[in-house]
Order: C-alpha cells, then sequence, then structure tokens
C-alpha cells in the first residue's frame, strides 16, 4: 500500500503500460519462436517456447493485480480509466498469443516426429511471418501511442483470413492425395488456426489502442457490411 | 450519472452480477442449440445460433462498461472488488463461449450440405451434452456463490478432454478410411475443438467464482504436477 501513497498516478499508471509493453516484446519472441521451431523442426526450440509460456501467465496476473488495484484506488476517471484498462485488456489479450504459441510449440514436437511436409510448412511460415508482424506492428502503436498505426493493423485483417484459407485448401489436396499424412496435416491445420487468431488477436489489440486514445471505437471507421439478424 | 449517486453500491453490484447471470443464461442456450443443430443438421436452428450471438457481444459490453465505472468510482475494496471483477471476467469467458457457439453454428450449415456423418455426428452430441452441463453446473454455482459446486466443476475437467481426444481418433480413421469425407471431418474437428474450449472456459470460471469467494487461486485445492522451466 505504500508504494501507492508514495509514487504518482502518472508514475503507476506508466509502470503499469511499460509491463504490457515488456510483455509484448516477450509475446511477440514466443508467436516468433513458435513459427521458427514450425519452419526449422526444432525440438529443442519447441520445448523452450512451451517452457517460458508461464513467464507470460504470471506477468499477466500481476498487471490484471495492478490494474485493477490502480482503477479502485486512484478512481480515474476518462481518459485515465481508458489507459489503464486498455492495459488490462491488451494484457489478457498477449496472455492468450502465448497460449497459442505454446500450443504451435507443442505441435511442432509432435510434427518433427512425421516426415516432413516442405511446401505446407513454407505456407505456413509464410503465414506466421505475416502474423508476427501484425503483432509486432501493433505494439509498435501501443508504445508510440499512434492511433493511426493501430487502424493500419485494424484495416489488414482480411490479409490473414487469406492465408488461412488456401492453408485450409492446400492440406485438404495434401490430405486426400496422401492419407497417410492425415494425422500431420490436421496437426498443421491447429497450427495455421492458431496462427490466425493471434492475428484476430492483433486486429483486437488495435480495437483497444482505438478505443483508449479516442474514447470511440474503431468499427466506425468503416461500414458494417454484414449486418445480422437480431 | 444519476444513476449511481441514487442507488447503492449494493444495489448496483447485484444488477450487476443479475446481469452476468442473464448473459449465463442466454450463452447457455447458445451452446445447447449449437449441440442441437449439429445433432440434428438443423440448417434454420444454426441460423438462428449465428444471428443470436451479437446480443452476447453487446451485452459483455455493456457489463463491461458497468464494472469498471463500478469499480473506478465506488473504490470497492477486498471482497466487493472481487464480485465486481468476477462479474467482468466471467462475461468475457461467457462471450467466447458464445463465439464458439456461433463458429459451431456456422459449421453445422457447411455440414448440413454434406453427406451425414452418423457415429462421428453422435460422438460429438455426446461431448457437447457434457459441456453443456459442465457450463449449466458452472453457471448455477455462480449463482448459488457455491464454492464446492465451483470445485467440482474444475475437478473433472479431464472427462472433456478425453471425449476430445477420442472424437479425433475416430475423426482420423474416418478420414483415412474415405479420404472424401475429409473437408467435412476437419469441419467436425473443429466443432469438437470448439467443444473443448467451452469446456475450458466452464474450467476458467470455476476458477474465477472460486477467487471471488475465496479470495484464493484454486489451483491450491490440487497438487501441480507438471512443472514446466522458468
Amino acid at each position: 500500500m505504500t508504494e501507492h501513497t508514495v509514487k504518482s498516478y502518472g508514475e503507476e499508471l506508466n509502470h503499469l503500460t511499460a509491463e504490457v509493453t515488456r510483455m509484448g516484446g516477450l509475446a511477440e519472441a514466443q508467436v516468433a519462436d513458435a513459427v521458427e521451431c514450425i519452419a526449422r523442426r526444432d525440438a529443442p526450440l519447441a520445448q523452450l517456447v512451451v517452457g517460458r509460456d508461464e513467464r507470460l501467465d504470471t506477468l499477466q496476473v500481476e498487471i490484471e493485480r495492478k490494474a485493477f488495484r490502480l482503477i479502485a484506488l486512484r478512481q480515474p476517471m476518462a481518459v485515465d480509466l481508458r489507459h489503464a484498462v486498455a492495459a488490462l485488456k491488451i494484457s489478457m489479450s498477449l496472455e492468450r498469443c502465448g497460449d497459442m504459441a505454446k500450443n504451435i510449440g507443442k505441435r511442432a514436437l509432435i510434427l518433427t516426429e512425421a516426415e516432413p511436409m516442405s511446401a505446407l510448412t513454407r505456407s505456413i511460415e509464410r503465414m506466421g511471418r505475416l502474423v508476427q508482424s501484425r503483432l509486432k506492428d501493433v505494439l509498435d502503436a501501443y508504445t508510440a501511442s499512434d492511433v493511426q498505426r493501430a487502424i493500419n493493423v485494424w484495416s489488414s485483417d482480411e490479409e490473414v483470413d487469406e492465408h488461412y484459407n488456401s492453408i485450409f485448401r492446400e492440406l485438404l489436396t495434401y490430405m486426400m492425395g496422401d492419407p497417410r499424412t492425415i494425422n500431420a496435416c490436421t496437426h498443421l491445420l491447429f497450427v495455421a488456426k492458431n496462427l490466425e487468431r493471434i492475428g484476430d488477436h492483433a486486429t483486437n489489440i488495435a480495437e483497444i489502442i482505438h478505443f483508449e486514445l479516442t474514447g470511440e471505437e474503431i468499427i466506425s471507421q468503416r461500414p458494417k457490411l454484414d449486418v445480422v439478424a437480431q
């Protein structure tokens, strides 16, 4: 409690966002290494990725605790509340990116035992690089409080879906052509799905940053096309 | 703002938990209907499930806004803060259960166009019923503030994984036996994965309830077996 009375509110908030930035760096590294261990069939690296995930879980719990305490004790209003809430929500998204990276690491371990499927692996590597760069860009936007950069990430989210759909078709063709590869291919399918979900988190983080910095939902930036009943 | 000065803190908190309970009812119905539309190959029901998901998204946004405002304006301490945080986190979990149900609905629509795979569909239906009952039980625990019931849900989480693993093997056998079914089987595979994730959310909600009611992590209830480096 002393900490809270000694430090200024601004200091505490800066500390919180710095921790999120640090967590972002770790999550980015986990995703990069997860892609790498699939691309290189690198079992020791996959083990590392799986083992390091706990660090992200711990950081998330710490950030969450601090964010709620800050909100409850300091009664921040408007923009300050948005900063604290954004830190909390981004840490949640990053923790889940870490879970995806860990899952990819586990599947990489299984895949090193299977026959190499070079063409497929290269497609997944390309998708991985794209997702990785989206995560990097959105974390840059967070660090720089750059709303335009966040909008750019958010606007280009179809690219990942296109990669995913094309890999899905590639995997189907592969499995039908050689049913012995089905088991390995389902693991690659989940790797691609996990990458797609990391891409979704990058989009989600872009939305959080937009609301943090402007107080408005990013959705107002483009007309909503798919209107669903109710 | 008037609302906040007129209502007592207790009233506001009750209102928040009531909204989470209501959201829980909706999420439960969405999951039940999602399982149903897979089991019965019911396209109109699947359409309904997909369309109704937006309702859960809206509720989540409202609950989140209210929870943060409550925390920031009322400065709740200790147990009250835990109640508000629990409401917020459970609503986030329920919103994601809704996303899974919607995804299952979308896949059900695709599957009605494919050849029926009765044995597989029945396995998935059984898994669906199990996941559905876990979600129901944990929401009962929330409504009744029943920590023991939450612990029961949390302790039985391997059952879902066993179902998933057995369906995974069943699907592999099916695909290898008849490669023309591969496309449909991959959709069923994702349906099973989505159900597994809903089961994980039930576990997660059990953890949130445990912390809300006791102030302690549920993990202390059983020794942690898989210790990972770092």
